[in-house]
């Protein structure tokens, strides 16, 4: 093929010399070859969410969640960057081997970018958070990281799910999401719109749902923005999405019309198997051969920018898969996103005072508590407890002290059967650190959890009773307790333990990375990119998609640990704040007594009755300041910071002051209050 | 209560102050207070087959199979006393906590000493193998270990399952083993009446089937043979093997008639719930009063001589359970246990000629496959992958290769979707460590397993289909390969590799043990005690308990590698054999270049038509020798050595001259061929 045409031109010659049957073949998931020309067989289902997954052996970032926490898009892209290392390489192994089958391919069905509206959400943990600035700061930095800069894409990356998807899981085939003009282009949509027109995101993913009556992968508001912002990638469908048009949304009567409806609004690649029916839909007249060479382009397009029909780029040597410095990467974003809630002093642990250590908890030696879902096999996972075993000389004695929500580990046995050895163990220890939280079996997707809870949303916000029960019974022990919680969304653990660790799903290195934060080998670093409520008896209704109440920007109601908080070892403050040329010129002084990372973040108040309620995250930057250091930093100020949003949904520049504040958390009192330190603020004019 | 009285005067005291309804509530398992008497609720359940089991955390040692290759009793009992150590620190904790449920009494439900008669059995690997002296041996020096020499039980063993046991699982409970007088007497009685006249076992549980047309709960035969022993501790019925009377063997008619049965053939504690229609069948006239107390004083017995009446020993401090020193035994066990069956050369690995290992397969990072069955739960396995990765600077490169049995790892993947990862990392390597075998969801009891296999035991000897093509596409890769099997039977792999170790189910420390014999920091030690069978086609039917064809004693047929093979990095011999005393004076060389353990094992053959076929084992004794040294070592024979058995189950001496054969290895041309030395041999007269 002729290299110096375009993608779109070298995709409609190959396109064309393919018989209609061969193009609507390739729009199947699993597209099979057209050996006449040239084109392997292709399953382009392939996932990479937090490290290359599904694919055997790979490198095991932390949780999505915990990457936005690390508040750090150049860590955020290297991640991705890893991510699209790994699956090259495996790309390339596997197809040396002849083996094209599913998670094997270079399109890659990640960052997932939808707001994290509802902490009940059990696929939140998927997503960067809460905010729409955070959240497309770092899907901006994933895409980036997974398709590179060079000529051929390494790898495509896909925003999912499009648009105006998060939960309830249970509801996710039938349910409509109705949503307001003002909330789609304030909340929902910005993050898209960064990830197509910044990122040049090479895929985009329809959701399961419906958007304000249309099934999210064939909705022709939604897809007319995807082509207002330029989009020229390809669009999948959810798996099986497709499918829920006349079977559980009935917008449709049958496969053909679902096939068709999907195909002529936009929708390229079925992740299912309706289109098997796009033939028979030809046949019966409801799609012209015109929709299937156009959908086809695309995809081919696709391919051809991944390089597939080009020499291949340089190989890749499989050794570099979960190798050295890949593994350093995901240690790094272990170790950046943890976020430490409460510490009366304990903290960091005075070794020498120490012989006896007792790690507890359902979690401690849980690699599902690392893993999150949509994750890869690790060669070398650190529980919480082997990076503490590792780490500490003394000493650790471990007690699983329940399971993590069924009532008995033993199914003969009383309810509570490990209470009293994880009692036991702590009565026989100095200090106890003590490992709770969730995991993906009941803090997860649809179809993928086995538990009380439902089809993996949280019906609270609090621990599962059998842990509420055990860490009553281990406070009892009286002994210094550090909690460390694992889990991907706001928790409330109803209880003052010495300490508190939000360690989210930390990926392979989260036991290194726990034992050098709780033995001050670093200091932590990590902020909530979600606010931390409460209860959920004050939330709105799960089904509710009104942000009325809902996130930071607006409501501080309910608030257990806002979103942008969490501690370090020192101390820092801004010292100075001022605006000029599109900057913020922002001075932190590390006034505190060690060396530490943290964050500046930059919030913008605009006054009129458009604006969100509150103060709104418009920039951030981690920094790192030895004690005693002050410095300047200067951080951009968006453009889009100064618009708001209309109720008709326009979006534009109404005031002509704002407030600008800088610090280490929000401005607000509680925040300044649990982080001991005051923003600065400053009347600007943009 | 007064000390200077004996157990069974203070068992009967304290029965005759209970009522007969309590008393009949102390043959429960789960037996209630009787607080007006002082007596706890005690439940009578616990496990501890190698380590303290299904309690939490505790050392997980190698499993019983594992153990019996060590050819090592006084690590046995060590590995016994350690278990036993754990078990009353434990029990102590929980008593302090009011904790008196399943799996934390003093009365542990271990060893199994059924004969290994068949290598399909599920539940082989919990036994000391096919021999009746080597189970005899080992099973005396696990109740040693685990009772312990002082006034007070420090715990109390329990012999299992009283008798003639070992499969099919799936028709356990139905099922009529029908054994000859001589069999009886030659293979499945002898390691029970050595538990309980040399070691003075404690308990002794019934098996699940019928012998001999009755219930092995409640057999007059087999009681009889506990009485003209002397047992005088208590019996146990398997769990709801009692209930199986009227359910499955069909020789009750119901509930009340099973558990009156049990109770006056000796049955003292149900475990189970039929017990609980005691009373019934009292009011029935089925038992009469004094059959429950005589089986209350029994049981009270077992508990006085554990000192539960008495002023507890002291306090065995918490910590002490799964501390260092019990780690580097169950290392030690791990170490001595690994069986090196072929090895031309390649082991040990010259780490200086090595940039990349590979290590594959579905056991090479599990903890199942370390564990076995009835375990306790480690808080430090080290896998073969991590023991691999800790001992070698190099790369490792892990690749899991397929499912233990399943034919795909990912359910929406085609079948064999993890071999080309496999391939391209054995390609990526110097050297290959495929690590396959079983584990407990495949080799296991009824009711534990769910796989293919029927309830847990094995279909043939082969490993199963995905492993069997796991192996084929690595090895065409065509890099030297080490094969490590971790099963606890006999397998036959099927193929030719330039090593083999079959590693048992290797306990929590697998992984180091197995680092260090591949890398050479130790040689390999392990002796098979079992007979390890080219096919299961020429095997007699599973359901004939015949000993005819089967085991070392009666079949040289049909052999892959033999009972007592095992080879070391050295090369020892034995120069000199002499009989004096009632002991073989055998002088072992170590001709070869390194120093190495390995095992006299002693075979006696007594000419007469009564005897066994083949030589049979009658003592061995573990060794150190340094390269080149030569020594002299004393081994008893024992009286039994000499004794057969007649048809009609008379076993006296009937010869008076015997063949008595010394070396390393079994009398036979296959063992020596393959062992690379020859056995001594002596006529003697005893």
């Amino acid at each position: 093929m002729n290299k110096a045409l375009s993608a779109q031109q070298r995709a409609e010659l190959l396109t064309d010399e393919m018989t209609v049957e061969e193009q609507a073949s390739q729009l199947r998931y699993d597209a099979p070859a057209v050996e006449r020309l040239g084109i392997s067989a292709y399953n382009w289902w392939n996932e990479g969410l937090h490290g290359l997954a599904r694919s055997g052996i790979s490198t095991v970032f932390p949780q999505a969640i915990a990457l936005a926490a690390m508040f750090d898009t150049n860590e955020t892209e290297n991640a991705a960057a890893v991510t699209a290392e790994e699956a090259r390489a495996k790309y390339q192994a596997y197809s040396a081997h002849g083996d094209t089958d599913i998670y094997k391919g270079l399109t890659l069905w990640a960052p997932n970018i939808n707001i994290f509206r509802d902490p009940r959400w059990g696929r939140g943990h998927e997503t960067y958070g809460e905010d729409p600035f955070l959240t497309a700061e770092n899907g901006k930095a994933y895409v980036k990281g997974l398709q590179g800069n060079g000529d051929t894409l390494k790898t495509a990356a896909c925003a999912k799910h499009f648009a105006v998807h998060s939960g309830p899981e249970a509801l996710r085939h039938e349910f409509n999401a109705e949503v307001s003009a003002k909330d789609m282009e304030e909340t929902y949509l910005p993050a898209f719109e960064a990830l197509v027109k910044e990122a040049h995101v090479e895929g985009v993913m329809g959701a399961y749902n419906r958007v304000n009556g249309e099934p999210a992968c064939a909705s022709r508001f939604l897809m007319s923005k995807l082509n207002e912002w330029g989009f020229d990638g390809y669009f999948v469908s959810d798996c099986w999405a497709v499918q829920d048009f006349h079977q559980h949304h009935m917008v449709t009567a049958n496969e053909l019309e679902s096939a068709a409806l999907a195909l002529k609004t936009g929708c390229d690649i079925n992740c299912g198997c309706t289109y098997v029916k796009l033939l028979a839909a030809l046949e019966a007249g409801l799609i012209e051969k015109e929709d299937i060479r156009r959908a086809c382009v695309n995809v081919m397009r696709t391919r051809i920018r991944l390089g597939m029909f080009d020499e291949q780029p340089e190989k890749i040597p499989f050794e570099k898969v979960a190798c050295a410095e890949h593994k350093a990467a995901a240690l790094r974003c272990a170790e950046k996103s943890m976020v430490l809630l409460e510490n009366n002093g304990l903290l960091p642990l005075d070794e020498s005072k120490l012989k006896t250590i007792a790690v507890i908890g359902p979690n401690a030696d849980s690699t599902a508590a690392l893993e999150g879902n949509y994750c890869g096999r690790s060669d070398s996972y650190v529980t919480f407890l082997r990076g503490i075993q590792q780490r500490f000389n003394g000493r650790v004695i471990f007690a699983e002290g329940c399971h993590l929500y069924k009532d008995r580990i033993s199914g003969l046995a009383d309810h509570g059967d490990r209470y009293a050895e994880a009692v036991a163990a702590a009565e026989a220890a100095d200090v106890v650190i003590l490992c709770v939280g969730l995991d993906a079996t009941i803090e997860g997707e649809e179809g993928d959890t086995g538990n009380e809870f439902s089809s993996g949303d949280k019906t609270d916000l609090r621990l599962p009773e059998s842990q509420r029960l055990l860490i009553e019974k281990v406070s009892a022990a009286g002994k210094p307790t550090v909690l460390v919680c694992a889990a991907g969304s706001s928790v409330n653990t109803e209880c003052s333990p010495d300490a508190l660790i939000h360690a989210w799903y930390p990926g392979e290195a989260g036991g290194t990375a726990l034992a050098e934060i709780i033995f001050g080998d670093i200091s932590p670093s990590g902020k909530l990119p979600v606010t931390f409520y409460k209860t959920a008896d004050e939330l709105p209704e799960f089904t509710d998609y009104s942000m009325k109440d809902r996130t930071y920007r607006y409501t501080k109601k309910n608030v257990l640990y806002p979103f942008g908080y969490g501690m370090t070892y020192s101390h820092t403050e801004c010292t100075s704040l001022e605006y000029s040329g599109g900057k913020a010129i922002v001075t932190i002084k590390n006034s505190g007594e060690r060396a530490c990372e943290d964050v500046i973040e930059l919030y913008i108040k605009d006054g009129c009755e458009n604006a969100v309620p509150n103060a709104a995250l418009c920039g951030f930057m981690r920094i790192k300041l030895d004690a005693g250091e002050e410095r300047t930093f200067e951080l951009p100020v968006p453009e889009k910071a100064f618009t708001a949003v209309s109720n008709d949904g326009e979006r534009k520049i109404f005031s002509d002051t704002f407030t600008l504040y800088a610090g280490v958390c929000q401005p607000d009192e509680l925040s300044e209050r649990l982080s001991g330190t005051k923003c600065a603020s400053v009347n600007i004019m943009p």
